[in-house]
C-alpha cells in the first residue's frame, strides 16, 4: 500500500498553510580544492538561522542511486511517486508555455538543430538561436507543413532553440522513440513506434519531419528539428483532489509552471525575476491558497554550468531574500530541492538533498547550518522524497488520526 | 513483498522470551518554556541505565506524517502492518471487555449520551455517568428491546458512559456509518449503510436505536445512545500462527486487552493498577509464554490531558518499577510506544517514538539516556514500526537463516 494514498484518506481542508521554497539542483558535493559543498561554502546566515529553528533531514528523491529529472523530482516533493505518476518532459514543456493541452494530446519537446550536408547533427541546439529567430521559423513551419489526418498539430516556440510539438486527434500515443540522438556526429533517429499503439503517431511525426526538413532547407544554422519525450497527456489527480490543498505556483521557467498546472495549481503570471517571485509570494499570501510553491531555477543552471562560485553567490543572494518568506510566518515552511546538481559534476546527480521544515510542533534538532552534511544529522533523517508531503500535511494540522 | 511475511517463513518455536513494555503515547515534543520533552524532563535512572545497555532507535509507527490510533499503533508493534490488517475500535472494545466475539459478528462502540428536547446531542458522554448507572440502563435495554431477525444482539457495559453493541446473525456487515456526530449541538446521524452490503445491518441498527430512545425517554442524563465504528469481526492470524510466539497480554484498559485477544494472546485477569501489572508479569514469567506484552495507559491519557508535569511524574513512577522487569533478565526486552502523545499538543501525533532493545547479541550503542532525541542517535536508527517484531524475533534467536 502506497503511504501517499493513506494521506489522501486522512486529509481535510483545514489547518495551516504550507510554503515550499524549492531551490532547483540545490544539493552538491565538495569542491576538490576547497573541501566544501556549494552550501557549505556559501555565507547563508538566514538559511542557517532557519535550520536552527527547524527539523532537518536529507531527501532521497526518487530512490537510491536515481538521478531525477526535474519533472519526477518535483512530482516527488508534491507527494506524487514518480514511479507511479509518469509524466514526460514534452507534456511539462507544453503546459509550461501556457499551452492549453487537452487530454489525449501527444506532446514532444523540439530543438532547432544544425544538420550537416551528410544529414548528421552538427549542433543539437543550432548555436542556441535567438528566440525571435525561433519564432520566425516556427511560423514558417506552421504555414507550410500540413498533416494528412483527422486532427491538427501545434508547433510552439518555448525560447532560444526550444519548441514544442503537439499532435491532437484520435488514437494518438506517446509510444514513439526520440529522434534526438543526444550527441552530435550522428544522424537523427527515425521516429519509430516503440509499440503497435504508437504506429499512427510515428507516421504523422515522420511526415512532419520530412516536411520540416524541406521547409528549413535554406535556413542556417537552424535547418532541422529534433524531437524527444513523446508523451500523451493524461491529467493527474490534482493536489486538491489528493491532499485537499489549494495550490499556487510561483515560477518563471516553463517546466515548473507546467508542473504546477499539471497538478491543478493556479500559476501566477510570469513574475519576471528572482526577487519578483519572493515579492509575488508576499502579495498573494493569504486565505485563498493553502499551498505555495516558489521555485528558483538558477541554482540548477549554475550547477549544470559547472560554475561553483556562481552557484555559491546565487545561494548567498537567495539567503538575503529569505526574510521575505520567514516574515510571513507560515504554519509550515519547507526549504529543499528536487535533486542535486553538484557544480563539480556539472549535471544532475543522485545525491540526497538537504531539507528543513519549520512548524510549531516540529521537533527542532541540533542542526545549526543548512547544508548537505549538517542536515544528515537532523531528526528527520534520510528518507524518501515522497515522505515530505506527508510531513508537511501533518505539521500543518491537515491530517486526521489513522484508526482509533 | 511485505518483510513481515518473510519472518513468518523463518520463525521457529524455540529461542528466548520477549518482553514488550509499551508506554502508550510515550513520545513527546519539547515544552516551549522548558525546552525539554517529557522524557527529557523526567528523572529516569533505570530507563537510562537500560538505554546504556541497549540498541536504541526511533520508530515511525504507521508511516511518515501519520498519527496512529491506538489500534493501528499496537498492531504495528506486533508486526501487523495496519495498512494491511485493518481493525475497528468497535471490535477491539468488544474483545476488550472479554466478550466472546464470534467470526461474522458486527460490533460498534456505544456511548450513553444526553439528547435535548430538539433531538440534538447536548452531551456526547451524558456527563460521564457512573458505571453502575450504565449497568442498570444496559439491563433495561436488554429487557425491553427486541430485534426482528434470525439472530441476536448483545449490549454490554464497558465503563462510565461507554458500552458495546454486538449484532450476531447471517449476512451482517460493518458498512454502516456512525450515528455519533462527534460534536454537540447536532442531531445524531441516521445509521445509513455506506454500501449495499450494509443495508440489512443498517435497518437493524435503526430499529434498535428507535426502541432505545423510547426505553430511555424518562432517563436523565443518559436518554440516548450514540454508535460508532461498526466493524465485522474477521479474526486475524494469531501471533502464534504468524511468528510462533505464545503471547500473553497484561493490561487493564479494554482496548489493549482487546488487541491482545485479537492476536490470539492469552489475557490475564484485570491486574488492577500499574504496579500490579508489573507484579503480574513477575508471577507469570516462565516457560508457558514466549511473548509478554505489558501495557501502560496513563502516559497517553496524561498527554491527552495536556498535563506535561503529570506525564513526567508518571514516567518517573514507571522508571521506579522497571527493575521488576529487568530483574527477570529476559532474553529480549523492548521499551517503546504505540505513538506519541505530546502533552504540548494534547493529542496523538505523528512524531516517531523512542525505543530500546536489550538482548545478548544486540549492538549496544552510545545512547546514554532514554528520550526522544537521544534515541535518534541510536544504532537502530529511525525505521518503520513494523520492523520492531523482526528485530525482537532475531534477537531472541527465534528466526532461522534466510536461504542457504
Amino acid at each position: 500500500m502506497d503511504i501517499t494514498e493513506i494521506w489522501e484518506d486522512l486529509v481535510w481542508d483545514r489547518g495551516g498553510r504550507i510554503i515550499y521554497l524549492i531551490l532547483d539542483g540545490l544539493g552538491g558535493i565538495p569542491h576538490p580544492d576547497r573541501g566544501l559543498t556549494e552550501l557549505q561554502a556559501a555565507h547563508t546566515p538566514n538559511f542557517d538561522a532557519l535550520a536552527q529553528a527547524s527539523s532537518c533531514g536529507l531527501l532521497e528523491i526518487v530512490g537510491p542511486g536515481i538521478t531525477p529529472g526535474s519533472g519526477p523530482g518535483h512530482l516527488t516533493l508534491f507527494g506524487y511517486d514518480p514511479l507511479k505518476y509518469r509524466i514526460g518532459r514534452g507534456v511539462l514543456s507544453a503546459l509550461g508555455i501556457d499551452f492549453d493541452l487537452q487530454p489525449g494530446d501527444v506532446a514532444a519537446r523540439a530543438n532547432f538543430a544544425t544538420l550537416g550536408p551528410d544529414g548528421q547533427v552538427s549542433d543539437r541546439r543550432a548555436g542556441r538561436i535567438a528566440t525571435n529567430l525561433n519564432q520566425r521559423l516556427t511560423q514558417k513551419i506552421r504555414d507550410r507543413v500540413s498533416l494528412d489526418f483527422e486532427g491538427t498539430f501545434f508547433f510552439e516556440t518555448v525560447s532560444e532553440h526550444r519548441a514544442v510539438l503537439v499532435l491532437r486527434g484520435a488514437d494518438l500515443s506517446g509510444q514513439v522513440q526520440d529522434t534526438d540522438p543526444q550527441s552530435p556526429g550522428i544522424a537523427p533517429h527515425p521516429p519509430k513506434a516503440t509499440a503497435t499503439k504508437g504506429e499512427k503517431t510515428a507516421r504523422l511525426v515522420q511526415s512532419f519531419l520530412r516536411q520540416v526538413t524541406e521547409v528549413l532547407a535554406d535556413e542556417h544554422p537552424a535547418n532541422g528539428v529534433l524531437l524527444r519525450g513523446f508523451e500523451r497527456f493524461d491529467p493527474l489527480p490534482s493536489l486538491y483532489e489528493r491532499f485537499a490543498l489549494k495550490g499556487v505556483g510561483i515560477a518563471d521557467y516553463p517546466m515548473y509552471r507546467g508542473v504546477s498546472r499539471l497538478l491543478g495549481m493556479d500559476v501566477v503570471p510570469h513574475p519576471g525575476g528572482l526577487e519578483a517571485r519572493f515579492d509575488t509570494l508576499t502579495s498573494i499570501y493569504g486565505d485563498e491558497y493553502s499551498f505555495y510553491f516558489i521555485h528558483v531555477k538558477k541554482t540548477d543552471s549554475l550547477g549544470e554550468d559547472a560554475d561553483f562560485d556562481s552557484k555559491v553567490a546565487k545561494l548567498e543572494q537567495i539567503d538575503q531574500l529569505l526574510p521575505k518568506i520567514t516574515a510571513l510566518n507560515p504554519e509550515v515552511l519547507v526549504v529543499t530541492a528536487d535533486h542535486s546538481t553538484p557544480a563539480v559534476m556539472g549535471r544532475h546527480s543522485w545525491h540526497p538533498v538537504p531539507m528543513m521544515l519549520k512548524a510549531q510542533y516540529a521537533r527542532v534538532d541540533q542542526v545549526d547550518r543548512f547544508d548537505d552534511y549538517a542536515c544528515a544529522h537532523g531528526l528527520l533523517g534520510r528518507r524518501p522524497g515522497t515522505h515530505l508531503m506527508g510531513l508537511a500535511l501533518a505539521n500543518a494540522g491537515r491530517m486526521q488520526k489513522y484508526g482509533a
